[in-house]
């Protein structure tokens, strides 16, 4: 299937498949966030997800899409982290083999996870020319299928299913005013601009961008894909390129629902994280914090809505904490 | 009332008086906890109560339980942190005054939250004989009732709500082997004794206690309270002293359920919090980690039990920790 067929049944079919395995994870409410934001704000914990962000269910999607012989050949991908610890724990739940190629500089945390889960790792250089060679050679030696981490249309599909559960979660349709969710190479947009289009197409659909790697909005601005960049951001999970489906996708969506890239400062971010570890005592990532920033950053056009918010991961680094024990 | 007094019909009418305003906390699992433990962990997150800590429980208890001429004159309380937050709170959702005696050295987070709930600070040297003498002077100059943080009959009852949810979360009584909750002044501990004598006898109670504050073991090793001590922990809620309804409490319920308290070091509590943080993606902080601790340092007595525990609390300070943005 191409991602450009990605439609509504396509969604519901990955939520079916994915049902057995991933969590249906809650929506946090905080009054106290609430009078700091000044708007009705509906958390989807995507932080409490297996594997601890929302890449598991596209990853998962993608696994059991598999035949059984294209299944006993494994799958491989690249992945600065969240989605390679999620296709190694969504392989361990078919029982197959699964490689990961990790650039260098990737969150040692993430890394860890994706071991755990029983996946071999493949280390390459930085950048994604690097990473794809790298990914061809492993196809070329062991057969694996390739799971793109965005750009492939069964994930997408997949990451699709968690704005359908918070818009269930939210009421009846259309109850949400905004959603946002964070976008890096774009999977977990696209399929949530197909979840919006088809289920609530009055809820406006904000993309949060770190400034450091603001191509998604440079390239909606620009009507075609601007690619020449180089990321700077601490938000880890946010660096990739918008992919060329993804893209596609969000500009076929861009009427309806409205869809807008919000640019957000990583000090801003930062902000939003320490934040929401206050108020909601949940540990989420800055990959995520960044949509509650885009939110603060432009309060008044979210004053007195309902507004969703995908907390997409909470894989964070917790070894670069000063722990006290380091000072007992 | 007296604390001695103190029965299953007690707590049953402090659930009923705090249902409007107390948040009936969720249970949390986290398969891959289970996993390091090698128990079922049930949690119950008391750090997503009112205020981030059970406090709450007892202090509103405490509040609603007081006549309209009583209310009418404020409430009073010294506290280094979650109580008094707790009680400010509380307070408001009456309308009335509230005095909290606070000493020296108290985590700032905690103090911020304390006025930010509309409560009037009264700052004291650190050590009891001077939190109760400022306590003393407040309540002849304002007539406010004492709200004591764990001795407080009403208080306790209160406490005692959060096992009785935890119990019927967990299924029909008697479902858990054990429930570890911290000990410190023993609010929570004799109101959690008071709930399983009451409902689910056959669970064991462990009180989790840091080797820097141990009075409570001390004082049930010797018969009687040992109050000798300087507290040493990074505990902030657990340095008090075991109260003397409190300990008297514990004693008489020493045999149904079967009681111990567990001695814990800072480093180990440190590595729980840790593990806490990483697995469940919830802040939590020492005095409540230290629950798992204790299950952790002696898993052999724990293995494959279905154990409960109350994180008791999530006000960590957050401003210690070195947030991306002081680089920036």
């Amino acid at each position: 299937m191409q991602a450009s067929d990605l439609a509504y049944p396509h969604l519901l079919a990955a939520a079916a498949r994915i049902a057995a395995f991933a969590h249906v994870t809650p929506v946090l409410r905080s009054a106290s966030l609430d009078a700091v934001v000044g708007a009705t704000v509906l958390l989807k914990a995507e932080h409490l997800q297996r594997a601890g962000a929302f890449k598991f269910r596209g990853a998962c999607n993608a696994v059991w899409s598999l035949s059984d012989a294209q299944a006993a050949r494994g799958v491989v991908t690249h992945s600065s982290g969240n989605h390679g610890g999620a296709l190694a724990l969504a392989a361990r739940t078919r029982g197959i083999a699964c490689h990961v190629v990790v650039p260098e500089g990737a969150v040692q945390a993430k890394l860890a996870a994706i071991q755990a889960y029983g996946a071999i790792l493949h280390r390459c250089a930085p950048g994604i020319a690097a990473r794809e060679a790298a990914c061809a050679r492993v196809q070329a030696e062991t057969g694996a299928e390739l799971v793109h981490p965005y750009t492939d249309a069964r994930v997408i599909a997949g990451q699709g299913t968690a704005a359908l559960e918070l818009l269930q979660a939210a009421g009846s349709a259309d109850t949400l005013d905004a959603l946002v969710v964070p976008v890096g190479g774009g999977g977990l947009a696209s399929g949530t601009a197909l979840a919006l289009a088809a289920v609530s197409p009055r809820t406006r659909l904000f993309l949060a961008e770190p400034a450091g790697a603001a191509d998604a909005a440079a390239s909606l601005r620009a009507g075609e894909r601007v690619t020449d960049f180089v990321p700077d951001t601490i938000c880890d999970g946010l660096r990739g390129t918008l992919g060329a489906p993804n893209f596609a996708l969000l500009s076929a969506t861009a009427r309806a629902p409205d869809v807008e890239v919000l640019v957000v400062e990583d000090a801003a971010t930062v902000a939003a994280m320490r934040l929401l570890w206050q108020r909601t005592k949940q540990v989420v990532e800055p990959s995520s914090a960044i949509a509650l920033a885009a939110i603060l950053a432009q309060r008044e056009r979210f004053a007195g809505q309902r507004v969703g918010v995908i907390l997409s991961g909470g894989n964070v680094d917790l070894d670069a904490l000063p722990w006290p024990s380091a000072a007992a």
